[in-house]
């Protein structure tokens, strides 16, 4: 029996994993298989993972080759790509081999993909031939497409079936489609024609045809589909899973509604990252040096590109030293073109999410931040004007002032609108549109604009 | 029959579309309605939005008064809130109250929430007094929490049925509970004891007990529970839908995945817009001056922060006067602070999603930012005081500047980190923490340190 020293401030999840790991660690110092076995079969997959991870490294070794390998298959697929990789390491080829046929393909897919390319070959080599080139194929479909996401755990049937026909071969293959509502319907050449869900199975007659039971308008997706359409798809439908075919509409796979959740987290936490101009692998966990590595060279960059608003400083020092006042209103000025420009990169980066942009949309929101530029430039120019008017006595300082914030927020609004935008259209990874960027060059912009507005004017002030 | 005419790049999608709304409008004209309505059946709810949303204004109206009551009540469950209080307005409140009982509790309580209460009372006034009490109930659970989502289209069983009693029962009850995989298990208190789904009934024998099928270790939310944390649960389990429970246990909803899907994704939105110190609710059909509304209050009040960064140039103008160089290196001080806050406040809003912190944690994240900010300030400190030196001949100058910036790093990278975790932690709204809030403080900070390191070493320069 251990003995935990009572935590502070436990959740009841946190006293209920906790539980469970004595419960392991005192079937396993027994010895006690039978139990261990119920035991583990009594819990949810998650709950695995989590015994897992509170679990001493002598016993997590114990823990790993007394679970069954159907057990350890659900939990992998549960858990992160390096924790996958820990595990199949201590596993050894030849049971990671046995537990990988367990494993849904588009788990398997997903940790596969992530691997240095001798490695998967290597596991792959290991593998029923029929199961590594089932997974080669998975790996030929596009990266992020929902050929890389499909799962091959789901039913088809024929439409020319009986319920009762159908239900006898759902029997049959009952252990590979445990978590699916529905059932597919295909051909003769395997061609998707309908979907039937258990529930309507199973309010159906016995001598009922499949084929009237069917829904015949499906929604399906293609192999080379992007996930985030695919995403798209489940989530305006509100489907619990989603077809995918090949180009001759043959069924190849299901994408299912949990991947697509884990989908739209991603690409949310991509996007955040985005927004922050860092690494959308940093989080919590990351270790400071990994931190440090993945935002240094990004800070760099950006320093460098942050010189080039000192040397437009530098080149106007003339104007700069006659007028000291002007270097006041630098930071507000640089200041909120950053900021306007922020808010449109938020708009923008938000709406590309999952959508295709044609000409039509993309000229309304152009017009649209550019009115939004002005409104705002304005207002904030008119009001910055009877500040700076009043701060420094100088109506003609006010009014440079002013013009400039209403020419630099036009500018960066456009900025934070428009560049997003042409990285996309170009097809430039995103990530290069982050915040910091379009902070740091409308930095650049703001301070060319002020300092010209101003030594334009210098014989007034 | 209408001539559309043919437009450019139409996707699949947007044709097939275009066929629907054509053959609908040819139904209405012909008031062919017995075929309308067969027509109608077919096609899946979000369809039918697609459909309304492409007809013209006289054909929307004759579709919303010969769509029957049920389709009606299914096409609005899938649209925003403003799509369903024009639809309601155009229905009248006799129709409207008809089609409200035929909905989905969860998406009437999410409609009738946003309405003024004055419209909701009327509403509800109208209805059966079950129904309405019902959604009183549900509109008594604190917002965004887990009672607020809660659906009632479940069928709860008894654990002492056998499968062949349960089946009789479910039968009974089929229309309400077409969309669920679970069916959940109630003891006479109504408490929940344990949840099957309708395939592991598919797959029993008539005589066996549902108490001997059931999985009794069930996770389920209260009443009471934040919506994320619900949304937490359903995604690491990968749970279709997720059983509500009152502070007696008695069953009262069910969260549906699909649900948690828009949770998610507003959730991510919110999150986005708060990086962009922007408005959530601005999005690409946001019309121009609903924009500016909602971002110009935001910035006047950053304007004014900015004023603050100008006051401290200002209130060094000495300093400045004597060496003009200063201003040249501010612009990149300034920025780079920002853009390391940022950098951080990115990894904690994403991190804050959904998770309670402990102390232990936040220590953690903190000490690890804190060296983060170290090892960035060294790196970029040592590299800009070779770059100040070589450019402006200046060893002095530029060891002010690298120290100033090392000393700036560190505080904006604590500071993109302890302001978001201290909102949260004193439940203040976290939109304030937005990412241009973060900048222009850090802006404050970082000119002030710099003048203040540059001052104080005025006369070695």
């Amino acid at each position: 029996m251990v003995h935990m020293p009572p935590k502070q401030q436990q959740t009841s999840e946190e006293r209920y994993v906790a539980q469970l790991t004595e419960e392991t660690h005192r079937l396993l110092e027994h010895q006690d298989f039978t139990e261990f076995h119920a035991f583990a079969r009594d819990l949810h997959p998650y709950d695995l993972t989590q015994i897992y991870r509170e679990l001493d490294p002598e016993d997590s070794g114990h823990f790993l080759i007394r679970l069954q390998t159907e057990q350890l298959a659900d939990m992998i697929e549960m858990m992160s790509g390096q924790e996958q990789a820990d595990i199949f390491q201590a596993l050894g080829p030849d049971r990671s081999v046995d537990v990988m046929e367990q494993m849904d393909d588009a788990d398997l897919t997903r940790f596969l993909q992530d691997l240095p390319p001798a490695k998967r070959e290597e596991l792959l080599s290991y593998m029923h031939l029929s199961s590594s080139s089932t997974l080669r194929k998975l790996l030929g479909y596009p990266p992020e497409s929902a050929g890389r996401l499909m799962s091959d755990r789901f039913i088809s049937i024929s439409a020319e079936d009986t319920v009762q026909e159908a239900t006898e071969h759902i029997r049959r293959s009952a252990a590979m489609s445990d978590t699916i509502s529905y059932l597919y319907v295909v051909d003769q050449e395997r061609r998707l024609a309908g979907v039937v869900s258990y529930h309507d199975l199973f309010f159906a007659e016995d001598h009922q045809l499949i084929g009237d039971l069917m829904k015949k308008r499906i929604v399906s997706a293609s192999v080379t589909m992007d996930q985030e359409e695919a995403a798209q798809l489940i989530q305006r439908y509100e489907f619990l899973a989603l077809p995918v075919v090949d180009e001759e509409s043959r069924l190849c796979g299901i994408i299912t509604v949990d991947d697509i959740l884990d989908i739209v987290v991603s690409e949310a936490d991509e996007d955040i990252a985005k927004m922050g101009g860092g690494s959308k692998d940093i989080d919590f966990d990351t270790k400071a040096i990994v931190a440090v590595r993945r935002r240094l060279p990004w800070l760099i960059l950006l320093l460098f590109i942050g010189l080039i608003s000192g040397s437009i400083v530098n080149f106007f020092e003339n104007t700069l030293n006659q007028i000291v006042a002007l270097a006041f209103f630098m930071p507000m000025i640089a200041g909120m073109t950053g900021n306007t420009g922020t808010q449109s990169l938020a708009v923008v980066v938000r709406g590309l999410n999952g959508r295709k942009l044609n000409a039509k949309t993309v000229w309304k929101l152009i017009r649209r931040e550019l009115i939004v530029g002005i409104v705002i430039g304005i207002s904030c120019g008119l009001l910055i004007t009877v500040i700076a008017y009043f701060w420094q006595g100088n109506l003609v300082l006010g009014g440079i002032i002013g013009v400039s914030l209403l020419a630099t927020l036009i500018i960066g609004t456009l900025t934070g609108t428009c560049i997003p935008l042409l990285l996309s259209r170009f097809k430039v990874d995103p990530a290069v549109a982050s915040g910091p960027l379009i902070t740091t060059l409308n930095d650049i912009l703001s301070l060319f604009i002020y300092f010209g507005i101003a030594s334009r004017f210098l014989g007034m002030l």
